[in-house]
Protein backbone atom coordinates (compact mmCIF):
# COMPACT_ATOMS: atom_id res chain seq x y z
CA UNK A 1 0.00 0.00 0.00
CA UNK A 2 1.39 3.44 -0.62
CA UNK A 3 1.49 5.94 1.35
CA UNK A 4 -1.59 8.58 2.01
CA UNK A 5 -2.23 12.07 0.61
CA UNK A 6 -2.24 14.48 3.02
CA UNK A 7 -4.97 16.95 2.18
CA UNK A 8 -4.87 20.08 4.66
CA UNK A 9 -7.67 22.88 4.04
CA UNK A 10 -9.60 25.60 6.15
CA UNK A 11 -13.37 24.44 7.25
CA UNK A 12 -14.48 28.01 6.04
CA UNK A 13 -12.17 27.65 2.45
CA UNK A 14 -14.70 28.08 -0.57
CA UNK A 15 -11.67 25.81 -2.78
CA UNK A 16 -11.06 23.69 0.14
CA UNK A 17 -14.83 22.49 0.39
CA UNK A 18 -14.62 21.74 -3.57
CA UNK A 19 -11.51 19.83 -3.07
CA UNK A 20 -12.91 18.02 0.16
CA UNK A 21 -16.02 17.12 -2.66
CA UNK A 22 -13.11 15.77 -5.18
CA UNK A 23 -10.18 14.00 -3.12
CA UNK A 24 -10.79 10.43 -1.87
CA UNK A 25 -11.81 9.82 -5.68
CA UNK A 26 -8.56 11.19 -6.76
CA UNK A 27 -6.37 9.06 -4.13
CA UNK A 28 -8.59 5.86 -4.43
CA UNK A 29 -7.93 5.95 -8.35
CA UNK A 30 -4.56 5.70 -7.50
CA UNK A 31 -5.25 3.32 -4.09
CA UNK A 32 -4.36 5.94 -2.18
CA UNK A 33 -5.67 6.78 1.14
CA UNK A 34 -5.94 10.84 2.38
CA UNK A 35 -5.37 11.97 5.52
CA UNK A 36 -8.01 14.79 6.23
CA UNK A 37 -5.63 17.78 7.93
CA UNK A 38 -7.58 20.84 9.16
CA UNK A 39 -6.33 23.91 9.84
CA UNK A 40 -6.20 27.59 10.49
CA UNK A 41 -5.71 29.82 7.73
CA UNK A 42 -5.25 32.66 10.13
CA UNK A 43 -2.33 31.22 11.36
CA UNK A 44 -1.09 30.44 7.80
CA UNK A 45 -1.72 34.03 7.46
CA UNK A 46 0.00 34.97 10.02
CA UNK A 47 3.02 33.64 8.54
CA UNK A 48 2.98 34.85 4.75
CA UNK A 49 1.12 38.22 5.59
CA UNK A 50 -1.77 36.81 3.71
CA UNK A 51 -5.62 38.10 4.54
CA UNK A 52 -9.25 36.30 3.90
CA UNK A 53 -10.13 36.75 -0.18
CA UNK A 54 -13.37 39.03 0.63
CA UNK A 55 -10.97 41.77 2.32
CA UNK A 56 -9.11 42.48 -0.77
CA UNK A 57 -9.54 44.64 -3.11
CA UNK A 58 -9.95 43.58 -6.92
CA UNK A 59 -9.00 40.41 -5.83
CA UNK A 60 -11.76 39.75 -3.24
CA UNK A 61 -14.37 40.78 -5.67
CA UNK A 62 -13.05 37.93 -8.34
CA UNK A 63 -12.72 35.56 -6.18
CA UNK A 64 -16.42 35.71 -5.16
CA UNK A 65 -17.54 34.92 -8.39
CA UNK A 66 -14.61 32.12 -9.19
CA UNK A 67 -15.74 30.57 -5.87
CA UNK A 68 -19.65 30.23 -7.68
CA UNK A 69 -18.35 29.87 -11.52
CA UNK A 70 -15.70 27.17 -10.20
CA UNK A 71 -18.27 25.17 -8.12
CA UNK A 72 -20.12 25.09 -11.13
CA UNK A 73 -17.30 24.18 -13.38
CA UNK A 74 -17.32 21.12 -11.15
CA UNK A 75 -20.71 20.53 -10.69
CA UNK A 76 -20.72 20.72 -6.83
CA UNK A 77 -23.56 22.72 -4.98
CA UNK A 78 -22.66 25.43 -3.58
CA UNK A 79 -24.77 28.68 -1.89
CA UNK A 80 -22.21 31.60 -0.76
CA UNK A 81 -21.91 31.41 2.93
CA UNK A 82 -23.09 34.48 4.91
CA UNK A 83 -20.80 35.58 7.21
CA UNK A 84 -17.71 34.22 5.29
CA UNK A 85 -15.33 33.78 6.23
CA UNK A 86 -15.44 32.39 10.15
CA UNK A 87 -13.75 31.37 12.31
CA UNK A 88 -13.30 27.17 12.52
CA UNK A 89 -11.70 26.64 15.83
CA UNK A 90 -14.46 25.28 17.18
CA UNK A 91 -14.74 22.55 14.01
CA UNK A 92 -10.95 21.96 14.33
CA UNK A 93 -11.23 21.23 17.81
CA UNK A 94 -14.75 18.96 17.35
CA UNK A 95 -12.47 16.96 14.39
CA UNK A 96 -9.62 16.31 16.22
CA UNK A 97 -11.06 15.33 19.49
CA UNK A 98 -12.07 12.50 17.87
CA UNK A 99 -10.14 9.85 17.53
CA UNK A 100 -12.12 7.47 14.75
CA UNK A 101 -10.52 8.23 11.56
CA UNK A 102 -14.42 7.39 9.67
CA UNK A 103 -15.92 9.32 12.06
CA UNK A 104 -13.79 12.28 11.80
CA UNK A 105 -14.19 11.96 7.78
CA UNK A 106 -17.63 12.06 7.98
CA UNK A 107 -17.84 15.54 10.35
CA UNK A 108 -15.75 17.11 8.00
CA UNK A 109 -18.27 16.77 5.19
CA UNK A 110 -20.79 17.69 7.30
CA UNK A 111 -19.00 20.84 8.55
CA UNK A 112 -18.02 21.72 4.84
CA UNK A 113 -22.17 20.99 4.42
CA UNK A 114 -23.47 22.79 6.67
CA UNK A 115 -21.57 26.05 5.93
CA UNK A 116 -21.53 26.22 1.33
CA UNK A 117 -24.84 24.29 1.16
CA UNK A 118 -27.12 24.96 4.00
CA UNK A 119 -25.85 27.72 5.40
CA UNK A 120 -25.03 27.33 8.82
CA UNK A 121 -22.42 29.65 10.65
CA UNK A 122 -20.12 26.74 11.55
CA UNK A 123 -17.78 29.07 13.21
CA UNK A 124 -20.12 29.19 15.87
CA UNK A 125 -19.87 26.14 18.38
CA UNK A 126 -23.56 25.25 19.22
CA UNK A 127 -23.80 25.36 15.58
CA UNK A 128 -20.39 22.58 15.61
CA UNK A 129 -22.07 20.76 18.11
CA UNK A 130 -25.55 20.48 16.45
CA UNK A 131 -23.66 19.19 12.89
CA UNK A 132 -21.80 16.74 14.98
CA UNK A 133 -25.41 15.84 16.91
CA UNK A 134 -26.93 14.89 13.82
CA UNK A 135 -24.25 12.33 13.10
CA UNK A 136 -24.45 10.82 16.26
CA UNK A 137 -21.23 12.78 17.93
CA UNK A 138 -20.42 13.49 20.50
CA UNK A 139 -16.73 15.73 19.88
CA UNK A 140 -15.43 17.77 22.78
CA UNK A 141 -14.27 21.12 21.77
CA UNK A 142 -13.78 22.21 25.30
CA UNK A 143 -11.05 20.38 26.54
CA UNK A 144 -7.55 21.55 27.44
CA UNK A 145 -6.00 18.14 25.97
CA UNK A 146 -8.35 19.00 22.47
CA UNK A 147 -7.08 22.54 22.39
CA UNK A 148 -3.83 21.48 22.68
CA UNK A 149 -4.05 18.98 20.09
CA UNK A 150 -5.71 21.29 17.46
CA UNK A 151 -2.70 23.64 18.14
CA UNK A 152 -0.47 20.90 18.20
CA UNK A 153 -1.73 20.23 14.71
CA UNK A 154 -1.93 23.07 13.53
CA UNK A 155 1.20 24.07 14.09
CA UNK A 156 2.61 20.69 12.36
CA UNK A 157 1.08 21.74 9.24
CA UNK A 158 2.73 25.24 9.19
CA UNK A 159 6.15 23.54 9.43
CA UNK A 160 5.16 21.49 7.10
CA UNK A 161 4.87 24.97 4.62
CA UNK A 162 0.84 24.86 4.59
CA UNK A 163 0.15 27.98 3.29
CA UNK A 164 -3.19 27.87 2.11
CA UNK A 165 -6.48 26.11 1.57
CA UNK A 166 -6.50 23.53 0.00
CA UNK A 167 -2.87 22.26 0.44
CA UNK A 168 -2.06 18.85 -0.84
CA UNK A 169 1.21 16.80 -0.43
CA UNK A 170 1.70 13.50 -2.15
CA UNK A 171 5.23 11.96 -1.36
CA UNK A 172 6.15 14.86 -0.07
CA UNK A 173 5.50 16.97 -3.19
CA UNK A 174 3.22 20.07 -2.48
CA UNK A 175 -0.01 21.10 -4.41
CA UNK A 176 -1.67 24.35 -4.08
CA UNK A 177 -5.56 24.43 -4.59
CA UNK A 178 -8.46 22.41 -6.01
CA UNK A 179 -7.10 23.96 -9.46
CA UNK A 180 -4.12 21.75 -9.07
CA UNK A 181 -5.85 18.58 -9.03
CA UNK A 182 -5.06 17.16 -12.81
CA UNK A 183 -1.56 17.75 -11.26
CA UNK A 184 -1.89 15.41 -8.82
CA UNK A 185 -3.83 13.31 -10.71
CA UNK A 186 -0.57 13.07 -13.16
CA UNK A 187 1.67 12.94 -10.13
CA UNK A 188 0.06 10.05 -8.90
CA UNK A 189 0.32 8.15 -12.07
CA UNK A 190 4.31 9.09 -12.21
CA UNK A 191 6.00 11.73 -11.17
CA UNK A 192 6.77 14.32 -13.68
CA UNK B 1 -16.87 37.08 -35.90
CA UNK B 2 -17.21 37.34 -32.23
CA UNK B 3 -15.37 40.07 -29.79
CA UNK B 4 -11.68 39.16 -29.24
CA UNK B 5 -10.28 38.11 -25.84
CA UNK B 6 -8.51 40.00 -23.86
CA UNK B 7 -5.28 38.70 -22.48
CA UNK B 8 -3.87 40.87 -19.97
CA UNK B 9 -0.28 39.82 -18.45
CA UNK B 10 3.03 40.49 -16.89
CA UNK B 11 6.33 40.37 -18.93
CA UNK B 12 7.72 38.68 -15.95
CA UNK B 13 4.92 36.62 -14.64
CA UNK B 14 5.93 33.13 -15.19
CA UNK B 15 2.17 31.93 -15.58
CA UNK B 16 1.81 35.10 -17.72
CA UNK B 17 4.56 32.97 -20.13
CA UNK B 18 2.90 29.84 -19.43
CA UNK B 19 -0.48 31.23 -21.01
CA UNK B 20 0.93 33.32 -23.61
CA UNK B 21 2.27 29.88 -25.38
CA UNK B 22 -1.42 28.67 -25.15
CA UNK B 23 -3.94 31.58 -25.61
CA UNK B 24 -3.62 32.00 -29.43
CA UNK B 25 -4.71 28.84 -29.81
CA UNK B 26 -7.94 28.46 -26.99
CA UNK B 27 -9.04 31.29 -28.48
CA UNK B 28 -8.40 30.27 -32.20
CA UNK B 29 -9.93 26.46 -31.59
CA UNK B 30 -13.44 29.09 -30.50
CA UNK B 31 -13.31 31.72 -33.96
CA UNK B 32 -11.92 34.12 -31.51
CA UNK B 33 -8.64 36.76 -31.59
CA UNK B 34 -6.78 37.84 -28.67
CA UNK B 35 -6.02 41.11 -27.64
CA UNK B 36 -2.12 40.90 -26.03
CA UNK B 37 -2.37 43.33 -23.08
CA UNK B 38 0.85 43.67 -21.46
CA UNK B 39 0.41 45.51 -18.13
CA UNK B 40 2.89 46.15 -14.90
CA UNK B 41 2.06 43.87 -11.90
CA UNK B 42 3.20 46.58 -9.84
CA UNK B 43 0.87 48.99 -10.51
CA UNK B 44 -2.00 46.12 -9.52
CA UNK B 45 0.35 44.87 -6.10
CA UNK B 46 -0.55 48.86 -5.22
CA UNK B 47 -3.88 48.27 -5.48
CA UNK B 48 -4.05 44.86 -3.62
CA UNK B 49 -1.20 45.24 -1.13
CA UNK B 50 0.17 42.28 -3.31
CA UNK B 51 3.49 41.36 -3.46
CA UNK B 52 6.17 39.45 -6.16
CA UNK B 53 5.54 35.70 -4.82
CA UNK B 54 8.96 34.82 -3.97
CA UNK B 55 9.15 37.72 -1.59
CA UNK B 56 5.97 36.01 0.51
CA UNK B 57 7.34 33.42 2.91
CA UNK B 58 5.97 29.93 2.58
CA UNK B 59 4.04 30.70 -0.77
CA UNK B 60 7.31 32.06 -2.15
CA UNK B 61 9.00 28.59 -1.86
CA UNK B 62 6.23 26.61 -2.89
CA UNK B 63 5.80 29.16 -6.54
CA UNK B 64 9.57 28.71 -6.91
CA UNK B 65 8.24 24.55 -7.17
CA UNK B 66 5.35 25.18 -8.94
CA UNK B 67 6.40 27.45 -11.58
CA UNK B 68 8.70 24.27 -12.88
CA UNK B 69 6.00 21.93 -12.63
CA UNK B 70 3.35 23.49 -14.28
CA UNK B 71 5.58 23.98 -17.22
CA UNK B 72 6.87 20.60 -17.51
CA UNK B 73 2.61 19.93 -17.02
CA UNK B 74 2.20 22.11 -19.95
CA UNK B 75 5.51 20.24 -21.58
CA UNK B 76 6.31 24.44 -22.28
CA UNK B 77 9.93 25.17 -22.00
CA UNK B 78 11.17 27.37 -18.85
CA UNK B 79 14.29 27.88 -17.09
CA UNK B 80 14.29 30.02 -13.86
CA UNK B 81 15.11 33.60 -14.80
CA UNK B 82 17.64 35.32 -12.68
CA UNK B 83 17.14 37.77 -11.05
CA UNK B 84 13.40 37.48 -10.88
CA UNK B 85 11.06 39.53 -10.61
CA UNK B 86 11.80 42.26 -13.35
CA UNK B 87 10.46 45.50 -14.17
CA UNK B 88 8.91 45.14 -17.13
CA UNK B 89 8.61 49.00 -18.03
CA UNK B 90 10.43 48.90 -20.98
CA UNK B 91 9.51 45.97 -22.50
CA UNK B 92 5.63 47.01 -21.96
CA UNK B 93 6.66 50.51 -23.65
CA UNK B 94 8.05 48.44 -26.71
CA UNK B 95 5.56 46.58 -27.29
CA UNK B 96 2.75 50.04 -27.03
CA UNK B 97 5.17 51.62 -29.47
CA UNK B 98 4.23 49.49 -31.93
CA UNK B 99 1.01 50.38 -34.16
CA UNK B 100 1.25 46.82 -35.73
CA UNK B 101 -0.61 43.81 -34.08
CA UNK B 102 1.35 41.49 -35.44
CA UNK B 103 4.31 43.14 -34.96
CA UNK B 104 3.43 43.39 -31.11
CA UNK B 105 2.44 39.21 -30.93
CA UNK B 106 5.79 38.65 -32.11
CA UNK B 107 7.73 40.88 -30.08
CA UNK B 108 5.50 39.85 -27.19
CA UNK B 109 6.94 36.22 -27.60
CA UNK B 110 10.28 37.20 -28.47
CA UNK B 111 10.28 38.97 -24.81
CA UNK B 112 8.93 35.92 -23.09
CA UNK B 113 11.06 33.60 -24.51
CA UNK B 114 14.13 36.22 -23.30
CA UNK B 115 13.32 36.06 -20.41
CA UNK B 116 11.93 32.67 -19.46
CA UNK B 117 13.84 30.26 -21.70
CA UNK B 118 17.17 31.96 -23.05
CA UNK B 119 17.64 33.60 -19.38
CA UNK B 120 17.91 37.27 -20.60
CA UNK B 121 17.27 39.90 -17.96
CA UNK B 122 14.46 41.74 -20.19
CA UNK B 123 14.36 44.56 -17.12
CA UNK B 124 17.32 45.94 -19.01
CA UNK B 125 15.93 48.80 -22.02
CA UNK B 126 19.06 47.61 -24.16
CA UNK B 127 18.23 44.23 -23.75
CA UNK B 128 14.49 45.25 -24.45
CA UNK B 129 16.19 47.15 -27.45
CA UNK B 130 18.29 43.88 -28.53
CA UNK B 131 15.12 41.47 -28.83
CA UNK B 132 13.08 44.17 -31.10
CA UNK B 133 15.97 44.72 -33.34
CA UNK B 134 16.70 40.80 -33.70
CA UNK B 135 12.82 40.65 -35.38
CA UNK B 136 13.85 43.67 -36.90
CA UNK B 137 11.70 45.91 -34.96
CA UNK B 138 12.62 49.26 -34.01
CA UNK B 139 9.74 50.09 -31.00
CA UNK B 140 10.15 53.30 -29.19
CA UNK B 141 10.72 53.30 -25.37
CA UNK B 142 11.41 57.09 -24.30
CA UNK B 143 9.22 59.24 -25.78
CA UNK B 144 6.98 60.78 -23.86
CA UNK B 145 3.66 60.08 -26.43
CA UNK B 146 5.11 56.40 -25.41
CA UNK B 147 5.16 56.81 -21.96
CA UNK B 148 1.49 58.26 -21.43
CA UNK B 149 0.54 56.02 -23.92
CA UNK B 150 2.00 52.52 -21.26
CA UNK B 151 0.33 54.56 -18.17
CA UNK B 152 -2.32 54.70 -20.00
CA UNK B 153 -3.53 50.90 -20.80
CA UNK B 154 -1.94 49.88 -17.31
CA UNK B 155 -4.76 52.20 -15.77
CA UNK B 156 -6.83 51.11 -18.34
CA UNK B 157 -6.31 47.58 -16.86
CA UNK B 158 -7.05 48.15 -12.97
CA UNK B 159 -10.20 49.81 -13.96
CA UNK B 160 -11.27 46.63 -15.63
CA UNK B 161 -10.18 45.34 -12.23
CA UNK B 162 -6.99 43.05 -13.36
CA UNK B 163 -4.90 42.25 -10.27
CA UNK B 164 -3.23 39.75 -11.37
CA UNK B 165 -1.59 37.73 -14.57
CA UNK B 166 -2.81 36.24 -16.72
CA UNK B 167 -5.90 37.84 -16.57
CA UNK B 168 -8.16 36.56 -19.25
CA UNK B 169 -11.82 38.49 -19.80
CA UNK B 170 -14.03 36.64 -22.33
CA UNK B 171 -17.43 38.75 -23.42
CA UNK B 172 -17.14 40.40 -19.74
CA UNK B 173 -15.90 37.34 -17.77
CA UNK B 174 -12.64 37.19 -16.12
CA UNK B 175 -10.19 34.73 -15.52
CA UNK B 176 -7.35 34.73 -13.42
CA UNK B 177 -4.48 32.48 -13.73
CA UNK B 178 -3.68 29.40 -16.52
CA UNK B 179 -5.10 27.00 -13.83
CA UNK B 180 -8.27 28.52 -15.37
CA UNK B 181 -7.67 27.53 -19.04
CA UNK B 182 -10.46 24.95 -18.90
CA UNK B 183 -12.70 26.80 -17.61
CA UNK B 184 -12.14 29.88 -20.39
CA UNK B 185 -12.31 26.87 -22.84
CA UNK B 186 -15.71 25.55 -21.55
CA UNK B 187 -16.82 29.09 -21.39
CA UNK B 188 -15.63 30.05 -24.75
CA UNK B 189 -18.04 26.61 -25.73
CA UNK B 190 -21.10 27.99 -23.64
CA UNK B 191 -21.33 30.34 -20.48
CA UNK B 192 -22.09 28.27 -18.14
Amino acid sequence: MKAPIDFYFDFSSPYGYLASTKIDALAARHGRKVNWRPMLLGAAFKATGGAPLPSIPLKGEYSKRDFLRSARFYGIPYHPPEPFPVSTVAACRAFYSLADGAERRKLASAFFNAYFVDNLNIGEPANVLKVARELGLQPDIESQAVKDRTRAEVEAALAKGVFGSPYIIVDGEPFWGVDRFEQIERWLREPF
